[in-house]
């Protein structure tokens, strides 16, 4: 991605202003006027007729390409075999309208390319067939019955899908258009394709008019059948928003989040907001994911047919940076981190993660380890890019893409905290200290969770809800979403006085974010993050300091977590650890209910079941637990005052909607000013098959606080041989250069920088 | 195997007449005279002189001898490398002394088959130097202080380990025996393996001279020992048991089981009973693991020195066909199905299975599918069976290893019982009506487990230990195997007025079995087996009939699960559904409770949460679950007096011993004679990768009882198309050839044989 960083700014500026102006001038008609488009060839969105021509060249040499192309080819042959079936709309998400028109977008789309590629017309004419009863029925078509949606399709319950609809059937006209007769074409714009475009546009500006991944889609697609159409009314719109729409500000959507409180809008608005200048996206990687593929396409196809928008370059390049960013947030196995509402198990073998690597591998600096990721997906797009990645694989280019510890800035200026992921070895800790996240953001500031080898060691939920199952509420979000998955008490952070982050209140928590603390990864053996809260509660602050140590004492790096909590009051903090697998050890006596109760009302708390409770007999908490093979350890400094809980989701769940998993949780009552050290150690493994138990208990053998001021907290970890470490953070001053000088114990310690270890 | 079943029975015959010859003659003198012993060749248990030719000979052309043998010496080298270990011993299995002795033994092992195949003297004077440790240790070794077991050993806490230690070192100093100087074999003969021998059996009768794969291990450890030692009394002991020992026939083991209650003994003995002559082990499959190493390795040897013996013929070739049936009792991903005490987990990845595959592979008819089983298995032993392996896949003779529906009898002679396992493509249903097991055994009758592709669809739960974890009550059975693992409640069969088969005593249970009334796979598409039991519940019959049927208007084959239930007296019957995954659908609307408390006190209720209840709203009940993508329906026949229970297992469970797993649980009060009438359907398929629910809902519309007499019962199917099925299963008579009239609603069917499906 350097080439965009590095590209000469006076080009950029000038572009930049290009838009802006277009922008300024768009209030009373189309700003690029017709002449000013490129001579209007087919196809040309994100196959074009060179890349067809190339593609044809190299058929049969290009192995990923040429199996992807058979894998499609059968698909969409056997769809054809079936007939075309474009009933009338009538289902939410999973019922059969609802995936027959969900199908018919990608068959269309993927015979487009066929055509082209193989120069078949049976594929085009089936294109053309189809697109011609979508005409006929849509012409008349009423808005969706289905009335949950705050802006209900035509095709589909929500715009949203109706957008998706456009976006890959723009592909597939443009497939198809020099195939069509000049009337043919007239029908399918007028009866079709423009009023489709207008009404998820003006007719929906609720839906359209916003920075918001729905009005992504909406952007591209009315922006994709513009370049199609060669309508520069459309692209206007799709760039910049509908002209003079005025939105009701404090209005929100299905989820509870604003549907347009600052009044941005267009595809350039929904690239400058939610995208922060290291390609993170607010809203977090599920939604990126989802988002992607909008983003990219129309951004190819601007590329393709506007090539002096440069769009590849717009904000420094952070479209290209955003797909790194994205497979940075990926675990071992390609799933992404469920951050906010996210779905578990999707993960870059998602189509839309196929655009994104092959658009990128393209479009950016051929990045080698690019085709690393291409060659697990084991398919590539069927177009120009999917041919660049097609014949690197080829030539022997691929490299491993290397996923190394990462801070990426939240934020459309990146200043408003930001997502770190800490990684040695197999361990991998994500840690959250970001902004709200819009309508899909979690209330759980300083949250973490940690993985081994792809398996989550200490989870976070997720979502609740089961995409597209129609059983469970229709697909949609589901209301534990909301009660459960997103209270703080669902994450690996503190909760105080049992209330969420925010109070749980989307208005309050989207006005803060978190502060970076400090971020380092200079060190190979040790890399820490910290970051600060001071919103969460109001007059409290937490500083949470995490560190993944490689030591060499110790089989795998372990995770120490520093949670410093300042109150100006006595509170109650809640400090809970969602591990799964099975209770092996501890070393405190716990008690056992016979009945099994809520363990409070509201916030989250109703949905726990108290399992157990003990107080702590040592210095140290000690508990491990066993999971998928391997064995881990939880060491924490104990306070005599604390309570253990051991708790599982599944309270006042009338549908078994959640999954009954299970947490420890520390409680520290009636205190003000306090700080949870812990360290999480993954150990050893044991084998059904082998039957052996290899380094199955904790190498700790006290872990102890040994200074904790304003300025610095310091902690020992003494293993079982009786080695002692040192870790001292640096509470106040984060700089890299400064030097600090400790007395601990009558001993003097000298550093520089944010961080000691020794 | 087939080799063996067609040899000519008169050699068979004098063979085993010398055998019992022998066995008469034992009572005062060693019965083998020394003359009689083959000269006195060494190696030549399970490596041979002629095969250590072979395989040097062959070494860098046979890949997979090639590469186990380069793992092997990497460890061994490693291990060496480290030096040798000693402790005195001291703990109980999954702590120091009992991994480190395990460690030598393996070592051992392999350390002496190194030294024969790459004759380097450094792996020798390993072995050497290990064994006068040993030797040094021994002499003055007191029994170990662990006192929990009923037969405790002195390098481990029971004997049964001290044999295992036997077994793998009787190889280790065959390999390195003409190495050794007649001295210093004196010195081990007399000071460690003749003591010791002596120790394991008649130091320890109630451990040695017993049916059980405790003595199994006791015996070939002193008949290895004995062949390598060219010593006819140990032989003797090993195959017919201790002479006149006198056990007191009331006394049980540590699990419960009877010592000696029949007086029988010896490796003879240990195969004769437990294998039914289909090779079915009575304990059941994961107790067949264990005792299939030490069953192969003293026939391997005693085949080897002494061939006179043919002990693979032994009782019709059962120690082969054992191998067969184990394989057969693994699910397609190779794992054993949990059968009583079974953890789940162990498959034919272990290395007694690679012992097991190779030795059937050598001397039985080379049956080339189980050399697919090795190529996944991906080792082979290093010694002559493992090279005949190696050639067989370099010579490329490996065919699939087709796992069919089978009927595997239990019972000496094949007349208790048994176990069935029907299977249509992903599907499998492992059907148990079997006798006790022995000491390992559950009380589930006529229980089932159902799984799609390796996966568990419905559960048996296996065991409740986690055998070598220290942590959890020292690796072995848990309280919770008794009071949950073994009950009737945890198992997929019915349980009569909250009590278990046979009041959950062995005693009683041991004297009985379930009846096979026909097993039937003829039909490609519908194979069924039906099976009665009447002692489980006296004045109760119970006749289950399950069938999987490969219908063509349903996307998988189904189970058909008849379960009809004829008593004297009114009575309460559960009968629950073990699955796993999210709750999807239900047609009946259940109430959660607030507080979760335990279902019953005793016989496993204790141990069961009350998550939910219902009752049944039509005259189906369907439910439906997700589980790893996959989706589930139950449909059952439903009385509307029924009462529906979602339960959770963990109740009772101070220790957190027990999974939190869940059930559907019918429950049907106040009832006589009745018949449970189900289907499970696996259809479908989810992906959180392209979020597409894919057939998600049953195809059942209605499932039916047409007819339900003692004579007949017959269940029509009702798809969602409308489509009829009618089934009808003959409860009394059992023939292939009978005649069966049936008149139901007007119209007559008839056909021949046990069921009729159209």
């Amino acid at each position: 991605m350097s080439i965009f960083k590095y590209r000469v700014q006076a080009i950029f500026i000038s572009i930049l202003f290009t838009l802006i102006s277009c922008s300024k001038e768009k209030t009373s008609s189309p700003t690029l006027s017709s002449s000013e488009i490129s001579n209007n060839q087919h196809p040309s969105l994100i196959i074009t007729k060179a890349g067809v021509e190339k593609i044809r060249a190299n058929l049969g040499s290009i192995p990923i390409f040429d199996e992807t192309l058979e894998k499609v080819k059968a698909e969409i042959d056997a769809e054809i075999a079936l007939g075309i079936e474009v009933p009338i709309p009538k289902d939410y998400s999973g019922g059969y309208t609802h995936s027959r028109h969900k199908r018919n977008w990608q068959t269309l789309q993927k015979a487009g390319v066929l055509y082209q590629i193989l120069d078949d017309e049976k594929y085009a004419k089936y294109v053309k067939d189809m697109l011609m009863e979508y005409e006929e029925m849509y012409k008349t078509l009423p808005v969706h019955p289905k009335t949950r949606s705050y802006a209900r399709g035509k095709l589909f319950w929500q715009c949203l899908n109706d957008s998706n609809w456009l976006v890959y059937v723009s592909q597939a006209y443009d497939c198809i258009y020099n195939y069509l007769s000049k009337e043919e074409r007239n029908k399918l714009e007028t009866n079709l394709f423009r009023p489709f475009a207008d009404y998820i546009s003006v007719e929906n500006p609720q839906f359209y008019n916003r920075v918001h991944n729905h009005s992504t889609w909406g952007n591209a697609a009315v922006g994709m059948i513009g370049l199609v159409m060669n309508d520069s009314v459309l692209i206007d719109r799709a760039l910049f928003g509908i002209k003079g729409a005025e939105l009701d500000k404090t209005a929100k959507d299905n989820d509870g989040g604003f549907i347009n409180k600052d009044g941005k809008a267009g595809f350039l608005a929904n690239i400058e907001e939610p995208f922060s200048p290291d390609g993170y996206y607010n809203e977090g990687p599920y939604y990126q994911r989802y988002a992607m593929y909008p983003f990219l396409v129309f951004a190819e196809g601007l590329n393709n047919v506007k090539p002096e928008y440069k769009i590849f370059d717009y904000k420094e390049g952070v479209l290209l940076k955003s797909i790194n960013a994205l497979l940075n947030l990926t675990d071992a196995d390609g799933d992404f981190f469920p951050l906010n509402d996210g779905q578990k198990g999707m993960s870059y073998y998602t189509s839309a993660l196929v655009t994104a690597v092959d658009i990128s591998y393209k479009y950016g600096n051929k990045d080698p380890g690019l085709l690393s990721i291409a060659k697990e997906q084991n398919r590539v797009l069927l177009d120009d890019s999917g041919l660049a990645v097609a014949l690197g694989i080829k030539n022997g280019e691929t490299k491993p893409f290397n996923k190394k510890s990462i801070n990426l800035a939240d934020g459309p200026k990146g200043t408003q905290g930001g997502v770190s992921i800490l990684r040695n070895e197999d361990i991998e800790l994500v840690f959250k200290y970001a902004a709200q996240g819009s309508s899909h953001g979690h209330y759980d500031k300083l949250s973490y969770s940690l993985y081994e080898k792809g398996e989550e060691v200490l989870q976070d939920y997720g979502l609740a809800r089961f995409v597209n199952i129609e059983q469970k509420g229709g697909g949609n979000y589901l209301k534990e979403n909301k009660t459960w998955a997103k209270q703080t008490i669902a994450h690996n952070t503190v909760t105080q006085n049992e209330t969420s982050h925010f109070e749980g209140k989307y208005e309050i928590g989207s006005k803060h974010h978190s502060i970076l603390h400090y971020f380092s990864s200079e060190n190979e053996n040790v890399h820490v993050v910290s970051a600060k809260e001071d919103n969460a509660y109001p007059g409290t602050e937490m500083l949470r300091t995490m560190a993944i140590i490689k030591d060499e004492d110790f089989e795998k790096p372990y995770l120490l977590d520093i949670m410093k909590i300042t109150s100006s009051k006595a509170n109650q903090y809640d400090f809970p650890f969602y591990f799964f697998g099975q209770v092996l050890a501890a070393n405190f006596e716990y008690n056992t209910p016979k009945t099994l109760k809520a363990l409070g009302s509201k916030n989250g708390y109703q949905h726990l079941y108290l399992e157990g409770s003990a107080k702590p007999k040592n210095n140290n908490t000690k508990f491990s637990w066993l999971n998928k093979g391997k064995f881990y350890s939880l060491t924490s400094v104990a306070n005599t005052n604390d309570e253990i809980l051991f708790t599982r989701i599944g309270a006042n769940d009338p549908d078994f909607n959640l999954r009954r998993e299970a947490a420890l949780m520390l409680r520290r009552k009636n205190t003000k000013n306090t700080t949870f050290v812990s360290i999480i150690e993954a150990h050893g493994n044991y084998s059904p098959v082998t039957e052996s138990a290899v380094n199955s208990n904790s190498s700790i053998k006290e872990l102890k606080v040994v200074i904790d001021t304003i300025d610095y907290t310091a902690v020992t970890i003494t293993n079982e041989d009786g080695k002692t470490k040192l870790f001292i953070t640096s509470n106040i001053n984060a700089s890299k250069d400064a030097e600090h000088i400790l007395k601990i114990n009558d001993t003097n310690y000298q550093w520089t920088g944010t961080y000691y270890f020794k």
